[in-house]
């Protein structure tokens, strides 16, 4: 299954070189900076092997090598090992979050760094077209200032499901959009505005959010993670035997629309009695009503929730109910090590309610899953999904650096330094 | 991620040579037999190195050479490729199933070949000892009759949720299993009635059901696949991306128990509401009461279902909706290409059911996810768990097939003929 059969297909040099360069430069992008003697322990190469490695990555100009820094050093005997650490200016992606209230934009370096940033306030959820364009305005106006030598990749993040055959978005029901090109989009009005010709990768902000918090965040080093993520609506990311869960089509996932109760309430997705809409939508007064002016739904929930008064405890328990038993279907499905809330859920809605949601979740989920699972926060607060949108832009180059870049050398006018 | 990178880590013509030989028995095994010409298509290998694996095989007593049948080589030119098949009586498995009403206990050869089988009907619901005993006799009894050469694994399937780390049963609420050591007990059992020491494993029903279906069933070929076990309770499993679904601990794929009905009736799990309780117990009159009498879950259903009157169009109603809940939930939550159900679901409940739980999976599911989502029978009827459990004790064996045999050498009384 994908293992590499020395000799037997003809597989050579070749791919063991961009197999280690690719590994090699993952550690200096998890990390932001690493050591070659870190290298050489982790990677089980020889030390000149990692010298050529490394070279090859400053010839790139992917990566400095320097001598570190004269307090870690001190007291030690020896030589010092040289520290190889992403290059300042070098490498970059771009990275947006289409939320229905806001656009972030990011400029990542490799390593993590952020190098710009821009949120931009939506009066009301745009679509597919206006949504692309600002996002090429922006980053073409973050990119002005100090830009890179190249920028590898862009990343993009809705609140929808995401085909990963085209990177089209099939249905996101809180923007209104359906089947929209919306990748396409953003390419073609990046490169009319940059000059720049860039893959552009879209994918379900929770999934996203989920790999952010995988590779810097809350689930570093676990391998079965829930990751939910309340804005608008309630995403789900699933790490599931260390494998995203994407599905056949990349639609896998889709647990705030998962059915919980027959006779609620009417979701946008069309249904009624989804996990999202009894969580959240049990906080809004009937009929149902989309407040434009509410900054998310987690602020939503938080502003019915300290209304007081008899509506207030009913809604209070209503929702920590149903909140619970999605938590506790998200045990029995997926027996993950963590549940991983994003930060709106985490920051407020999470202090608001946990005592009475856990009691719950105990009473749901049966003993032997339960035990052992814990519902912790985002570590990366706001920025997960757009950081998930950075390493997912990132992710051709991490998997073979000079293909990428040989394949960016041609497309992109601003001339590298090197 | 696990790839073999050839001279970078010492791994060599061994590994390789195990992974070959692997490839090669993995071939056999899933066809039952095949020719040199194909395994040499399908390995790219060449063909003095298909014969030196062939002629490993053989030697070993896995494997047998012959020319192919007269009538499959007619009209051909050329002298025709040898056909590679299993030997007969050389490498077996034990295969069991204990659900509430009955014992499957199944002898299966390499290649799939069924060369015994005991099917024991049950009073009640057996205690883990009881099973593991019952299981150890039938077992004794059926290799009595012309034992293979070697025993290589035992695989046990039981309703519930199974620790991957040691297989013990955490808990099977149908059966009233609560963290028992059965596959421990099955072992010790087996070796005092056969003096073989034989490597057990134990997983959760549908989780077999679903191996089997994958290997030579309803899903050969599909990598995203929900399979639904209804018997006495509603099991599931899921193949994501090709991987089983099994969580951190092998828990995941509790479907049964996935909360769709907060009003909803209790379940035997301890909590209430739960999709097996909703669909299965609709079915049932209140108060909730275990008929020992019953076939299984299904039976029971179309028992009520049959009764006419009132309360059947009620009961079909309540049980089609919920049915049809929990699979728009499965198309959510995993995306996949066909949910396939398992042989009662399938026989007795879809036709019933059919025209009146479609309708609201289409009304249930966001149109973007629904299109292209099949329901498909089971192709290996009564028989998927229990032969998924034959599968899940060849898989050491097909993983390395030399180590097992040398292990296993040593552990067996009789003695092998070459």
């Amino acid at each position: 299954m994908g293992e590499v059969v020395a000799g037997a297909r003809g597989r050579g040099t070749e791919d063991v070189r961009r197999h280690n360069l690719a590994a090699l430069l993952g550690l200096v992008h998890a990390g932001g900076a690493t050591t070659r003697a870190e290298v050489t322990r982790q990677l089980e190469l020889n030390r000149s092997t990692i010298g050529g490695l490394v070279g090859t990555l400053v010839e790139a100009g992917l990566v400095v090598e320097r001598l570190p820094a004269a307090d870690a050093t001190s007291g030690r005997v020896g030589r010092p090992s040289l520290e190889v650490r992403a290059r300042e200016g070098g490498a970059e992606v771009l990275a947006g979050y289409v939320d229905v209230h806001e656009l972030q934009v990011l400029r990542v370096g490799l390593g993590g760094t952020v190098a710009g940033r821009r949120t931009i306030a939506l009066a009301s959820p745009p679509d597919p077209e206006t949504a692309a364009d600002l996002f090429a305005d922006t980053a073409a106006d973050l990119l002005a200032v100090g830009p890179p030598d190249v920028v590898v990749g862009v990343g993009l993040a809705v609140p929808g499901t995401v085909r990963t055959e085209d990177g089209s978005v099939a249905y996101a029901p809180n923007l209104g959009w359906d089947d929209a090109p919306f990748g396409d989009r953003a390419a073609k009005s990046l490169t009319e505005r940059t000059g720049r010709r860039v893959r552009v990768d879209v994918a379900n902000d929770a999934d996203l959010g989920l790999l952010a918090e995988h590779r810097r965040g809350a689930a570093v080093g676990l391998t079965d993670v829930v990751y939910l993520c309340g804005t608008y609506g309630l995403g789900g990311g699933v790490l599931t035997g260390g494998h995203p869960l994407t599905g056949k089509r990349g639609f896998a996932g889709e647990v705030g629309h998962m059915g919980v109760d027959p006779d609620g309430r009417p979701c946008r997705c069309g249904s009624r009695g989804c996990w999202e809409s009894e969580t959240l939508a049990s906080a809004w007064a009937q009929p149902f009503d989309l407040d434009e002016n509410a900054a998310d739904i987690v602020d939503l929930v938080l502003q019915r929730l300290g209304s007081g008064g008899v509506v207030s405890r009913r809604t209070r328990d209503k929702l920590s109910r149903a909140f619970a038993r999605g938590l506790a279907n998200m045990v029995h499905l997926f027996d993950p090590q963590a549940i991983v809330l994003g930060d709106g859920l985490w920051r407020d809605l999470w202090p608001a309610l946990a005592d009475d949601v856990l009691p719950w979740v105990d009473r749901f989920v049966m003993p032997a899953m339960r035990a052992g699972v814990e519902v912790r926060g985002s570590a990366l607060g706001r920025d997960s999904t757009v950081l998930g949108a950075a390493e997912l832009a990132f992710a051709p180059l991490l998997d073979d650096p000079l293909g990428v870049l040989a394949g960016q050398a041609s497309s992109q006018s601003p001339a590298r330094s090197s």
